[in-house]
């Protein structure tokens, strides 16, 4: 039930490297089709255990709540576990639980989701429960109230007693100036206590239809078994609505250098992130997407990535940095920098530390070498993810949800590898670009200005 | 049919100081009352010339408009002088010419205007004109397409090609996280071509009824003149819709210092400007909007000031520099600082001056001597403004359309008159924080960051 942002999910894509590459397609077994009722369903057989990942994927996300209502999303995927008239009363975590299974739900900018891990034989009943929910939820005043309070403490918790997560907001609110990814995920304070049951209600009625909804079931079952599954329990369910092409505003042409600087006295680790607007899988040109993956992962992906070896390792001026690509997005993505200056180095000098392996990397090119290591990294760290089901299951979830097809995330392997190193050189040259970029300081907190200058009278 | 910011109004409470205050009530004889279909009329009575203004203030401006369609307000103020069925073809501004009238029109972010000023017996004429547009608009597909090409041309011209115009537009997007006031009045390009004529249908009919409209008249005419004019015309339309409370997404607390940098070749003049997101007259609480008009005149309005004085006369690093605050809105208002470095001072320098001088101010207080000058100017001003038919009616429009009251007004003088210097001091405090300021640089475009480095290869 957290508020998570896409970012998380591309994290799937940079973890430990193999040692070789290879280039097979994604996921090759996997399968979809479609219930009468507009319901995509897609199926990832893993026999390895008699374990299934049970996923219900809806096509909304923070990105589609209605101006001043930021927050909406997040709170009806808390709302979703009161009940309704059949299962009322929280039935549906106690009898996940007493079935021994686990649970969990997240929304993020453009979609909301709601998993359950069980054992084989009880994936129609848990079926059963998400279908009775997309269509019968039942709110009361009061326990809406009090679930506001529960978001409310949730942001406190994670965003307002943490300056980290607050530049991060920040960050987003500026490097938007139209599109709503500016706005977070878990709301502003103030909208979040405004929101009320009708708010929550009419979010549901709008998005929660089974024509806006995605299933992704991944484990030990067959395309069969899921269909059969699937027609007895969501197949049942009318189309409550027809929510239509996911239009949101769209950025205007990014033409400043923004930097912002956020300080607290509860800032225990001074900190520097940018993040840059650039396309994402699904808005960029063939190719461009794949080439800044493998531009984040020369530039900033691990130890042997020029950031860390520049900032950590020779010039000691950081002791952590890094760079990463957000590619999953229904519209725009986001390519990023971090780093924690060492000792005493000021975060501006870090920052023109950065801006100088940037430019280095892209003046002097990549070797054949270094690219090979590249996508020897970004491929192996595709493998690994499917050693994991729910990864699985998160990244079609995710990808189908932010507007690719199942045929993308598989094919994704071959279009990396595919990339020669000028097309690397030339996406961080036309995208890594300072009007497109939004850098934050985390500071400690400094005297007030008026504090600063001496009393003349 | 300019697209203007409220921050022009404001500018009228900057004119030259006269060298005695009074405290005397703004347009005492201005009185106002309402027609039986909700429509809110002002007449502000000066027999000086046989001539009228009249102004029409709808309740809608840029921040009302829907996410992804900015620009539809100031689109539809284009568009209202297409015609009517008994007023085709641009007879509205043709008979008004013929009649020797002026006319304009303007759309802000809070309000959209109309304005005629005419010898007084043409009065009637111009408000049957005006009704009849306010009801029967007629648009076809193609002179709206056509008319949203004169819009683009109108935001390339004013915009585009003008780099002070895109910092203008990039502060404004990151002074707002939330807030619609982040957009521009005029639209983002991509959103104007998107733009057609339901759009601009749908938002005429729900925002251009009576009940949703402020008259002004100022001029040689009597109330009862006014009203027997206003109800053979405007009193004879339906309510056409019920526009309700304006209530736009508000802004979460203001937390990072922001710092913007646009670079162009084009830029001729380096320039620094700020802008900090404070409240208005109608947000602030009493006294607060007061004593924000005195602090911005008492640091940057005019040669007298703190801002003049310490950068331009004795530090010599200026050659302009300024401050104002902007207290007509409906939602928060803005403070704003502007200068020109001289020779070749570096922005960020004359940045490190202001905050000194800002700094100075607060600590050292204000005298009573210097806050009286202060009083004195600000009051001339309005006394001056009062000499201009048309500004004393876009005053109260601007004021009304604002959410403030007639009263509220005509007794501003009087709540300046109030304000002590420990109040000044204390907003100054408050409000004039790095947190909830935007700082933009305009400069000469550089070399690209990967330009700066050599090739090391």
């Amino acid at each position: 039930m957290r508020a998570i942002r896409t970012v998380l999910l591309s994290a799937l894509f940079l973890a430990p490297a193999l040692t070789s590459a290879t280039a097979e397609r994604f996921a090759p077994n996997a399968q979809e089709f479609s219930l009468a009722n507009g319901m995509q369903v897609v199926v990832i057989p893993d026999h390895r255990a008699p374990v299934v990942t049970h996923m219900i994927w809806y096509k909304v996300g923070s990105a589609d709540e209605p101006p001043g209502k930021t927050g909406v999303a997040h709170f009806l995927e808390h709302l979703m576990f009161k009940g309704t008239p059949t299962h009322p009363n929280g039935d549906f975590s106690r009898i996940v639980a007493e079935k021994g299974g686990q649970e969990n739900a997240f929304t993020s900018t453009d979609y909301t989701g709601y998993f359950q891990k069980v054992a084989r034989e009880h994936l129609g009943q848990v079926m059963e429960l998400e279908a009775d929910r997309m269509a019968n939820l039942v709110l009361g005043d009061k326990e809406t109230a009090a679930e506001r309070d529960v978001v409310l403490e949730e942001r406190r918790s994670r965003v307002d007693n943490d300056p980290g997560s607050q530049l991060a907001e920040e960050i987003a609110a500026s490097l938007y100036r139209s599109h709503p990814y500016g706005r977070p995920v878990i709301g502003w304070e103030h909208e979040i206590k405004a929101l009320n049951r009708a708010d929550a209600i009419e979010f549901y009625n709008t998005y929660y239809t089974p024509n806006n909804a995605i299933l992704v079931v991944a484990g030990d079952v067959t395309p069969e078994e899921v269909r059969a599954l699937a027609e007895k329990t969501y197949g049942k369910l009318a189309r409550r609505a027809e929510p239509g092409a996911r239009v949101r505003p769209a950025e205007p042409p990014q033409r400043a250098e923004r930097r912002l600087t956020l300080a607290s006295p509860r800032v225990e680790q001074e900190t520097l992130r940018r993040a840059y607007d650039v396309p994402s899988t699904s808005t960029a040109a063939p190719g461009e997407a794949e080439a800044l993956d493998l531009f984040a992962e020369l530039l900033g992906g691990g130890p042997t990535s020029r950031l860390y070896q520049s900032l950590i390792v020779q010039q000691k001026i950081a002791t952590s940095a890094g760079a990463w690509y957000s590619s999953t997005a229904l519209d725009d993505g986001q390519f990023g920098i971090h780093a924690v200056p060492r000792d005493d180095t000021k975060l501006a000098d870090l920052e023109t530390a950065i801006d100088a392996v940037i430019a280095e990397l892209i003046e002097e090119g990549i070797s054949d070498k270094d690219l090979e290591r590249a996508k020897t990294g970004l491929l192996a760290s595709a493998v690994y993810a499917q050693d994991s089901q729910s990864r699985l299951a998160r990244t079609f979830g995710a990808a189908l949800a932010s507007g690719e097809t199942i045929a993308e995330v598989q094919d994704w392997p071959d279009r990396i590898a595919k990339v020669g190193a000028a097309e690397v050189i030339a996406v961080a040259r036309k995208y890594l670009v300072k009007e497109r970029a939004v850098t934050g300081f985390l500071v400690r907190e400094q005297a007030k200005p008026q504090e600063q200058t001496g009393n003349r009278s």
